[in-house]
């Protein structure tokens, strides 16, 4: 509800929330501003007042108005300095539509939700900057991480106060370092991965900018343009955009509660031979799903017998149980890759990552490392293997889970209590919540009130509508969220 | 020369050379060992110990025999655990080939220089690691970077443990920072680029992990896999590399002293359109050629008339002057990029480079960031901010820049006494030095002697026999190398 202000008028309010929204990408190029009435309604405004601001959103060049269809945020508006991307850029966009339109183009573009023009209002870069940008000052209930405030620590700091105080820094810094990354660390990760039955030795380990580098390492090395590669749906939107981005081709294979559905899988063997199979064994996201280990067993036996590659991001293995079913674990390192990081659970910004390989996949995957980054840092791979060392990080997860544990019943309690219905059972750090309304709609709504919502459409390779939308535990337990949402809902019904 | 020792028999010791070296790809698989007799020769043993080492080797299933050619380095050896690699691994190799083919796999073993089998002692992945793994004691003539004990300095670690010792260290920790990067550090990068008549503003500028990362982000945004893409020639063994694994089509455009050969650039443009051109205008790798203003004025003419990108690679702009000629002074980054870093000159292993960016770029490029690491970590970023804001790195660099000249003075007088001639004038950090005997030979026998050398076929597109090869003048400014070298030419002549 806007608010009359002795500096700005509504109308300017109103285009200036119109304006920030299409330029944070929050209102992707090709999506349709809502109807003169439905905003005057929403914003408790008369039909005059939205005119005037779509007007000035008109003349800013912003967005564009199409005969008896409404208004539509523009492709290639001026603001496309900053509006351009959506994965490739608009100028970028307009060579390629008159050239070939490349199936790389074509998936990137889909990714980020472009090909069904007018009902994307949150893209997945939206989301993932929104990672980064602060929305409001609320608990962010799309959020993806952990909020800061549970991150803090006394071990973390000292760690790295450590390794730069030590007369070492000038050696370590002064080099390339070595290429596999910090030796120390990945003996500690070896140690770590055998806790849960992944058995390695620090030199089949290669540590990453973040677990997002190792997924794209992996594709890069293993993957050809227009290569086929099985990924779960529901699944992690960057996924669905980096590997559209590389030019991949995407065949989507439902998730199911106990694992992928095998028989899409053997169906896709069959017809598209695919060279990959990118999975979230355990807490997957978005569902908390976990594998059974008879699912476990099924897909490697598909992935012996048609000769692929599977990819394991275990990016939620802090806290998770250590014997949740890993497919790394069942398959020994043969065909499958391990991933995993510590933006978790122990400092985003650090963007340490890693993966386990196959031996004969070590010498690859590192070459691809070496040709897109040379080494990582080993300032900050040191500091984590300090906190690796004296079980500090171990017992830091611990006290995250305790505490995820009592933020997952109350956020629990209160979406039911909203008129939520859990789409699978309430585990680890997301909940998959079924709402009752299309949540891209929803999100828009929800955004008025300053919360980024992260809706279920957003999860799929091919953008559809949903009614599900993917919750954080640790930013959904305050009622203050759940009354908004449920005025908001009640109004859209 | 092969001295005996009371431990290990001169078999031994042979055999025990040849495994390491194809273990660390300084035998690359596919490349033939030196004939028996020229082996004892180098080595100074009887024909009879050569072949007990090489049946070692075939034993250790690292060289196969082949009729009447003699042996060869096995592509699919045991140690393939650790030799698969050449940019894309052994079994992918053996799995592309059965099926397609592909341009990307190609263009990726050219590089690598597995194209001419038998032909390729050291290749690009071995200069690359060359960088990490200590060869000897010994400078190292191929090295690419100043060697440590240049790069020490009191301000760097001061600068690390005032950002570390501050209370933001867990804010900008915990969260995943900005996506463009330190905003300090980029308001210091646009003040500085000033200085280099680059004008921009720090919302155009991109941190990345390090240089290569910045150039592997452009790549990715402006191309797809199949497109034309032109880059100097002699260039950067890496840049060819990693556009070959990323599936570009190379056009290799002659470097001339003043500039690109601009009618092959002509041609080029007529026939592929090109969509990006990669240029080190100032002290370009290997030759230290700098852009004239003349040449730079019709390379922009070019790109504005037949549309394509230019992503200028400054690299080593820490040492050259400042009034230097840059392509993206000159075009006011419209349609040119432009990128540096810092491992040249601060801390190699810290990974901080950069790129500036026409405003229409930023966001596709920033998205490809994202997807392929996220964030870049702050705490080095806002280290490095620190180095440049006193000055410290500023005086530093003039530091460097007075003993390299006096380091260069000495190396150029020392190859030109060892009978070497200099393919181009010795400026900045490399010296292009023509040899009279094939360097591809010449390395893997300075090998024997504890040196790596940059034999020139490295630095083309396609692999071919060369004379030339690259010097760091930091690391040959001693007679001990010049005297071996002498000893080692004149036996090959």
């Amino acid at each position: 509800m806007l608010m009359k202000s002795p500096t700005q008028s509504l109308t300017e309010q109103l285009s200036a929330r119109f304006a920030e929204r299409i330029r944070n990408r929050l209102l992707a190029p090709g999506s349709r501003l809502p109807s003169v009435r439905q905003c005057a309604e929403q914003n408790g405004v008369s039909p005059s007042t939205v005119v005037a601001a779509y007007d000035q959103l008109l003349a800013q060049g912003l967005v564009e108005a199409r005969k008896n269809r409404g208004f539509f945020v523009r492709e290639n508006s001026p603001a496309a300095d900053r509006v351009a991307g959506e994965g490739l850029g608009a100028d970028l966009a307009t060579e390629s539509a008159a050239a070939n339109w490349s199936t790389a183009h074509w998936f990137a573009m889909r990714a980020a939700g472009r090909a069904s023009p007018g009902v994307s209002p949150v893209n997945a870069t939206a989301l993932i900057r929104g990672m980064f940008h602060k929305i409001s000052d609320k608990p962010q209930p799309g959020m993806g991480v952990f909020p800061s405030e549970w991150l803090e620590s006394t071990f973390m700091p000292a760690a790295v106060r450590k390794v730069t105080n030590s007369r070492s820094l000038q050696d370590f810094s002064l080099q390339y370092g070595e290429p596999l990354g910090d030796a120390h660390l990945r003996r500690l990760l070896a140690k770590k991965l055998s806790t849960l039955n992944v058995h390695t030795v620090p030199e089949h380990i290669i540590t990453t900018v973040g677990a997002t580098h190792a997924l794209d390492i992996v594709s890069r090395t293993l993957l050809r343009p227009g290569d086929p590669v099985m990924v779960e749906e529901p699944g992690w939107a960057v996924e669905f955009a980096r590997l559209a981005a590389l030019g991949m081709r995407i065949l989507p294979v439902p998730r199911r509660a106990d694992g992928p559905d095998l028989e899409v899988m053997a169906r896709y063997c069959e017809v598209h031979q695919p060279k990959l199979y990118v999975s979230v064994s355990v807490f997957h996201n978005p569902t908390g799903y976990c594998l059974s280990p008879g699912s476990a067993h099924r897909v490697l036996q598909l992935a012996n017998q048609h000769n692929f590659h599977v990819v394991e991001d275990d990016t939620y293995s802090h806290i998770a149980p250590e014997h949740a079913t890993r497919l790394t674990a069942l398959d020994g390192l043969q065909r499958t890759i391990y991933v995993s990081g510590f933006a978790k659970i122990l400092a985003p910004n650090w963007r340490i990552g890693y993966l386990a390989a196959p031996p004969n996949l070590v010498e690859p995957l590192l070459d691809t490392k070496l040709l897109a980054t040379l080494t990582t840092p080993a300032l900050l791979e040191k500091a984590l293997a300090l906190c690796i060392e004296q079980g500090q990080l171990r017992r830091h997860a611990e006290r995250i889970r305790t505490r995820l544990d009592a933020a997952r019943s109350r956020s629990v309690k209160l979406a039911l209590q909203a008129g939520c219905t859990f789409a699978a059972e309430p585990v680890g750090l997301f909940g998959w919540v079924d709402t009752g309304v299309d949540t891209d709609a929803l999100a828009q709504r929800m955004l008025d009130e300053g919360y980024l919502l992260a809706p279920g459409a957003l999860f799929h390779a091919e953008r559809k509508p949903s009614t599900l939308m993917r919750i954080n535990f640790a930013t959904t337990q305050e009622a203050a969220f759940w009354q908004i949402f449920q005025q908001v809902v009640a109004a859209m019904k």
